[in-house]
């Protein structure tokens, strides 16, 4: 009852967290998140290195493939009239491995988005956390200078009123002597006031650090489609520079992606093991940078029945206090305003002052329990360890994708250029040329007719 | 410092809700949300027409395109060596067209994931509230539970111990009255008890629905891209029958385009019109369905400085009854334990007992606070408002680029089917099959070639 349901680790957390790791050396690193130690920080990058490692196999099989097509083909009898076989299939390769890599940047853009919503979420939930401590702040601030204003002119005018009957002073001190108690321990409940962490620089350091992932991916995505693009765009025109420019290009976008791959795995298992079991490692972050005592972050990173509110005793007190305020001034409005009428303003202000007093705890106490700032909590977990983590994958779908892709584009993409009718034939690859004058009449005149001026016309 | 930051209309709610409204006979409708009324349904119900008007001048633009294509053009001279000017650019078309609607379709499932995420998130916010509801319910049970024990058993004990000192049974009298007391007003604070509304049952009746639009539009979304994938495979095989097949079902998918199109566009429209000034549509409602107070409604609708916490005198007399009974026990324990040995056990069982209480009151004074309950309705109105609306509109943006891909595949499907080379003449449309000889061995043979055998073999 105490607390609303929370956040739980997802399959996808646990998938990765049961992942082995491994240091430089190879022995196993066990999978509990600790940034700070040497052996897991080579965890993570031993898996941002398998990215790299990727990276050079696919580079190392592209240039086999390539030199194996250019320099080890058989030469063609100069009078063969057929094109060489799987001369369309390089087109529709490509034209199947563009669609990949598009279908791969629609995931990207996705994962992007759900990236960038559970770091938002994040962040609101660090900014309401942060309303959140600063309202106790200022209710308590207030509270407290209203009781010490109350104290300074009625409770004191009040006891020069009533001077002539001790009894009555000494009820009006106690009043003061309650009210100074629940000042007192009101202090007590501003828990957050001097504390050294800002909630809002958090978020705003998270936000600024997320606005440039999301913008260098955007970027990322919008290059490589640009690069499908303009590489369609080179194929139906059978444009050799734009083929060979596109070419270059995707060679620098594979190797963006597989670096995009090694951040985002590396990236992912990190996060994974965070959120596994993220408790023990937020306390005690939190109590190196805010030095609060365990009792208050336990009750408010798990607030769960078996923690007690720290708050509990200072919070009866003041309640207690408040009341024999209350019964007081009861007791001084019975037998002090009939006999001296001058007390009356005084005892009716401070019932005023009493009410708003007690309205303003009620809000405090509401505060200061566990429920809100623990769903701040939970939502920034989610945020974090669902949506982030999600988006995470998407991204490492997207860069695996578009990997895959571009490689068959860089393997298609000199053997459809090979094909392409010359215009300068010595700058073709060498056995590819001799076969093209049939091309040129057989090859691909769907793709070539979009450049002819007449193709916008329709048949009459 | 009373609510947090809640809910704003975004600018597309602004924009849409400026769009003027009509109803069947033209006249000008209001925008705010009144789905009850005659006029707005059926200013909705034109919204959603509207689209139905898009979709007939669609088929009419396609069939009298068709019609001129097939019907009109001028026959051409039997020994003519040249393919018609814009064979080729008409598959080109198709698969501009085509790649056009994948994009769409990446538009939609993005749209539609957004979609169920902010219905997702009106649920959980709809069971968070539930839970705060069901939680004030049980704790006030609880509470009033353990003080009618208390009365019954220890308080009963007490007096009867100390039933020869006539003041000291008059103090635990007092005792009995103060813990009766805040029985009552706690009973006075469970609100929620009785109330035919649920929101879990809200909860399931919306993710019940969702959960079937959302598949809907998975099977439209997927019928969609099997349409434009076949059609590429039926472009690239020329298989006639495929492309017969994948007309028909282009069609089929436009009308379906166009449809939910027409009901996007309404709900949209009508969720602006929501989303513009919730606030006291939403009040209206639930006081109709829970027959609560306004005032109580106004607290947690609007939870601002404005309105003042409808539960702050019961809370506050309860406050001084628990401090009250604190301080008569204290007397007992001062002036009847030492007396009374007997008297220790129930009066610290009674304290304990009182301990307990005040903790518990604590979390009641916390859960009523309008902080918990206005938070998830802000959470629930940006889920339905933020989310869903922006998902909605990626709906509405895959339906338009659907829409127009898929009226340009139809337009361009018969033309490329005529192309193609005939198996059975008679079945192609007249004066096409007359250039289909040419095309049979000079067009698309790159299309053609996937279907050899021999295209998987790399050149050596």
């Amino acid at each position: 009852m105490g607390a609303p349901p929370g956040y739980r680790p997802s399959a996808w957390v646990h998938l990765l967290h049961q992942l082995p790791r491994a240091d430089f050396q190879l022995r196993p690193v066990p999978s509990a998140f600790a940034p700070h130690e040497r052996e897991y920080q080579q965890a993570l990058l031993l898996v941002a290195a398998l990215a790299g490692l990727g990276l050079g196999l696919s580079l190392i099989f592209i240039a086999v493939y390539l030199i194996r097509f250019c320099c080890c083909r058989p030469p063609e009898p100069p009078g063969a009239k057929s094109p060489p076989p799987g001369g369309g299939c390089v087109t529709w390769n490509c034209i199947a491995a563009l669609l990949v890599g598009c279908a791969g940047i629609g995931i990207g853009f996705y994962g992007n988005s759900e990236t960038s919503d559970g770091v938002s979420q994040l962040s609101s939930a660090l900014l309401h956390a942060n309303h959140t401590l600063t309202a106790i702040d200022h209710l308590v601030l207030e509270m407290v200078e209203r009781l010490d204003e109350a104290v300074r002119t009625e409770l004191t005018t009040l006891e020069e009123v009533l001077t002539q009957r001790m009894e009555l002073v000494a009820a009006a001190r106690g009043a003061r002597r309650q009210a100074e108690t629940v000042a007192q321990q009101l202090q007590g409940l501003a828990f957050w006031r001097g504390v050294p962490l800002s909630p809002v620089q958090v978020a705003e350091d998270v936000s600024f650090v997320e606005e440039y992932r999301w913008l260098a991916y955007v970027l990322l995505l919008l290059l490589e489609l640009l690069v499908c693009l303009f590489t369609l765009l080179g194929l139906a025109r059978q444009s050799k520079w734009l083929v060979i420019v596109m070419t270059v290009m995707s060679l620098l976008v594979l190797v963006l992606s597989w670096g995009s791959m090694g951040l985002e795995a590396a990236t992912a298992v990190g996060l994974s093991d965070f959120c596994s079991s993220p408790d023990s490692y937020i306390l005690n972050l939190t109590q190196e940078e805010t030095g609060l005592g365990s009792d208050i972050l336990n009750y408010y990173f798990l607030c769960n029945q078996a923690v007690s509110n720290p708050f509990q005793q200072r919070l009866t007190l003041s309640q207690r206090a408040l009341a024999n305020i209350h019964s007081q001034l009861q007791g001084l409005e019975r037998e002090a305003v009939p006999q001296f009428p001058s007390a009356q303003k005084p005892v009716l202000s401070l019932e005023e002052t009493l009410n708003v007093t007690e309205g303003s705890f009620h809000q405090l106490v509401a505060l200061l329990h566990c429920r809100g700032l623990h769903k701040d909590y939970g939502a920034a977990l989610r945020g974090l360890c669902e949506d982030t983590l999600e988006g995470l994958l998407f991204l490492l779908l997207f860069s695996l994708l578009s990997a895959g892709a571009l490689a068959t584009i860089l393997c298609s993409l000199p053997r459809a250029w090979a094909l392409f009718p010359p215009r300068n034939p010595s700058a073709s690859c060498s056995g590819s040329h001799q076969s093209e004058p049939f091309l040129q009449s057989r090859l691909e005149p769907g793709l070539r007719f979009c450049s002819f001026p007449g193709c916008r016309r329709r048949p009459h």
